[in-house]
């Protein structure tokens, strides 16, 4: 079978060479460049990740879709803003485009320049874009020319919620999410909040109510719902790497109970390869999903409180970046979905 | 001055320890005996806390209040269900009683009931106990024969929501609490939840809606609001030792802004040692509290969402256990509040 | 082509669990069944190991030689002492056994006695099995019935200073080893040294020269060099789950220099998939071969001290327990050595 | 009793966070200003500083020996190669000075140009400077004018060996220091090294052999055993904040067993402190002293190969560095030396 040609742009931070480690193992796809910023171009693959010393040495080339050569498709792991401008160029080039920034992901340009500060150049992609979540959007994505892969939050969030969402089980003003996520999502930039000696034994909330992952969050609630649906959003920096566990909370418009909440999710969820859901007795924990694609589910009625309580784990650096952009690749391409995502959770 | 006699009942556990660790230096206190449960009794305090080496040796003693000697206080760090029966024995022999466990802070013994799973044996004397959250209820501790001491969560949660709830701000019937811990809360017995290898590089919500201190954090809730409140309450294993952070949301009942709850906020914890409000473009954060008996507390206001956001953090062994029975036996005896427990954060 | 049929026995520690990751995307290896001790019979895969959901279920069955059905293969991944009397009856049941405790690796009972205060019951076997260190002893794996699956330590320690034994370079009574294990190595049976809240923010030596690899150990040095050659050996407990470092310091019999060294050590591995030694500017470490079965080296020669130093890291459960059982099997077989192995590290 | 006034330079530092805590609370010191370098001068306390919080309120100086004012004592907590030039002129405006960092610690002007590559400005000092191990220098500190603090591994390796290369037990020319620590020991510096995805669950040795502390710890062996006396010297990062560990290994001159070891141990260090000889049969290890000024060594022999194993722990930021400055101060000035070092462990 012919191999999918990618490149991938960005490929100098943690999303990046997530990417590599799962692309260099798929068996349909083949790397052909890595680009990356001015930090690391010219720089070999084994002297920025060592971990990579298995795979044949490579050189970081500059960031230029001119150079995209043969590829079929380009990831975009660039930091956000990159990927405005330069998207267009690499469609340009005649590749397609995975973007797992945030560039593409708000189909309303204003609520884009809202959260993010600056005007987006491209409007007119961001209505071609298809949002990547697969489970929800995996019609639309054969053939798509650019994909806006889903946030980590985001992921963990709507899958959390969206069976009671689309049958209008939960009430759209009730929602609360509370985030938890592990320190490689802010990335491979230094920081003095993710230090060592500054983030070990210490737990914070940042960003309350102000993570540029509301409007995704928001935008994709409102699908669901049919309605505009607010959401109270606080994440959380948890002393782990990798790992994101959402805990979400809301009132349900009728009377339910956990196992008639349980059926519904298993119903919404029964085909998906990537997704769990859990007994009405058990509960998820993101080490069982450490290194992989899955994600994991538990819903809960609590009626003293007369809330619906759900949890879900993913690893945010796999379903909540690379991964779920590789899994967004074999569906474009049309190649068996969890092709080179098998691997099992690395545990303990 | 005359010091006050003290003993540790379930010394050999980390409340235990660190009761131990904030006595020994403790300028008016004088620890006379620790007793422990089977498995410790007849061995060396150096053996059982090697940490302790700097302070003279000790034995564990067998649990036996007949043995209290001239204890003017005993600190029960027993396990949760032990207290019921022993302490009503330490006040006969003329202790007063600080019980760190669970077993004298639920008013109503029915709820105990409940919640414990057996029946309460000295209903008279839960009602005679003073609920030591120092704070809210230091008028009544000066001379008190018995102290129920708060548990980590109800602390942490009665502390970031006291003031709105007796004001009348926060809505009763929408209250969430996202609660995130330590795992040295859990214990220093065996389990596999525990086991470093199963908890490093993890993190898991646990009994979701059901943990033991919901009725204990709803009583007191119920008293300040003035009705009865009930609380979604879920909780968490962070992987860290010390810590514990809680997310608390709510509706106001009439229009808010985060500036107005700053203020109220401040103006309730005014004259604290132990609560600090931060100011309104600041977040607290375990670590600043690491090895403290101290409290910090944040609150935001949600335009969006309509919703009021507060974080507090405290060492769950400190302010959240032994530090704060301290704090109480301060007020008990009516020394300075704050003697004992003086030190600063360890950090990094 | 015809996949191999397995067994694991054992299955329900962390060498077991990572046998079934391992074994379960071979592409020609085919697990039949699952045995355990008493503890753990009857109990389902995926209660026992719930990141393993992403595989069909399956029970555990009673360890029982008289079950080991058509299997090609066992894997022992029992507690040490179990395999002595149970190998004899899989091999009885035409089962080849790859043994990955500790029990055919000394090929002297009497010092297996000596270490594990237990006569072996089959002496014979001992001289049967091959050591299994894959890159010593490859040539006589093929076919072979029993490999005694080399332990963490020995692994890292004898690739370490393997080359320079060999090569007559180091004086033989001048060796020593400071080895440095992550907690998992210490199994998935509860400790207090292995309790979150104990081994987090800690380290300890333990066992210092009396730890059970040693006889391993200075087996095979003696075997490398020609002469018995003792070892000074003290391991360390590293607060992390996974990974291994042997700083290892020998003196050399005549003058040498970085540069020779490395080219000695290059020469030695030069062929091994999962070997690799460094450059002289570099220096290995653990994450870089996090779930993987890879070794990476470095040496250097200190003239101040007139020592040569040997830094190894492994993953030990990877190449030091699970993944050199895998290898073995492959070379046992003669199948791709690599096959199954192929993964990269997690990173970050 | 008058307060001794003393300030710190190199103040925003964890070194200088760790001297404030720690003097803050000395019943004989008072903290009189504050000094840094560009990046935090004129910033707050509590905005570099959170923890400290519970302190009054207080601004970074710019660091200028001019505005020493009616300091008695200065501590230099500045980065190596500042002191060396400031340290005159603190001593001219009549403060006496504890530098912490290594400027004064060399005694030959020539060894410290040959490892920290540039020039010693005030090579007279380096002669009057006294050697800040107080355990091995106390008798010369009353009244000193300048006290070079020793490095932490340095301080670690020093009390590890002492005894018996004083009485002579030990062949100079046979030390080897594997030496291990918690990662606060590279300060507050960002580096990739030190970002948190990159420490946690790794393990690396650094600088083998080419560490600066080694001629430190050289010129003392040397001084110690009254012959030159090489080291071999390996440093590990372990991913843990805080404590050290180093393990040191050496030859014999004649035969000794552990018994005879611990006697000569508890002989040298029996009036000390801060140095507890532990038992036969005991291990320290790096949580026992967690946050607290003590040292812990326990000695072996092992027969077999003939060698004397040496564990000793301390926490670096503590006995490895403000602590000791602490106890310097309390000798120079003639306080009791455990004077606002009295605390425990924080464990777990």
């Amino acid at each position: 079978m012919k191999k999918v040609k990618v490149g991938i742009a960005g490929a100098a931070g943690y999303t990046g060479c997530e990417l590599i480690r799962l692309l260099a193992l798929h068996p349909q796809a083949e790397i052909i460049w890595l680009m990356t910023g001015k930090t690391n171009e010219g720089r070999r693959l084994h002297e920025v990740f060592p971990h990579l010393r298995g795979l044949p040495e490579r050189v970081f080339q500059p960031l230029d879709a001119g150079a995209a050569g043969d590829a079929d498709l380009a990831f975009m792991a660039t930091p956000h803003g990159v990927a405005v401008s330069i998207v267009p160029e690499f469609l340009e080039a005649g590749c397609r485009v995975i973007d797992v920034s945030a560039d593409y992901r708000l189909k309303d340009p204003k609520v884009y320049e809202e959260w993010y500060e600056k005007r987006h150049t491209a409007p007119d992609l961001l209505e071609e874009a298809v949002y990547g979540l697969t489970e929800l959007y995996r019609s639309r994505l054969p053939g798509a020319r650019i994909v806006a892969n889903p946030g980590c939050y985001p992921t963990a969030s709507i899958l959390a919620l969206a069976p009671i969402l689309r049958e209008g089980v939960a009430r759209p003003d009730s929602i609360v999410i509370d985030a938890k996520s592990g320190v490689s999502g802010a990335g491979r930039s230094l920081n003095l909040r993710t230090h060592f000696s500054e983030t070990t034994e210490d737990l914070q909330a940042y960003s309350p109510a102000r993570h540029r992952h509301i409007p995704e969050i928001e935008q994709e609630f409102s699908l669901l719902s049919g309605r505009k649906t607010p959401v109270t959003f606080v994440p959380h920096l948890i002393p782990m790497i990798r790992g994101m566990l959402v805990t979400a909370y809301c009132k349900p418009v009728r009377e339910v109970d956990t196992s008639e909440l349980t059926e519904l999710y298993r119903g919404f969820y029964d085909q998906e390869p990537f997704v769990t859901v859990l007994a009405e007795d058990e509960l998820p924990r993101t080490k069982d999903v450490w290194g992989t694609n899955r994600c994991e589910i538990a819903v809960r009625y609590d009626p003293r409180s007369a809330t619906i309580l759900v949890v879900s784990v993913i690893d945010n650096l796999v379903k909540g970046a690379s991964g779920q952009a590789v899994q967004n690749m074999n569906v474009v391409f049309e190649m068996p979905e969890t092709s080179g995502l098998e691997s099992l959770a690395l545990y303990p």
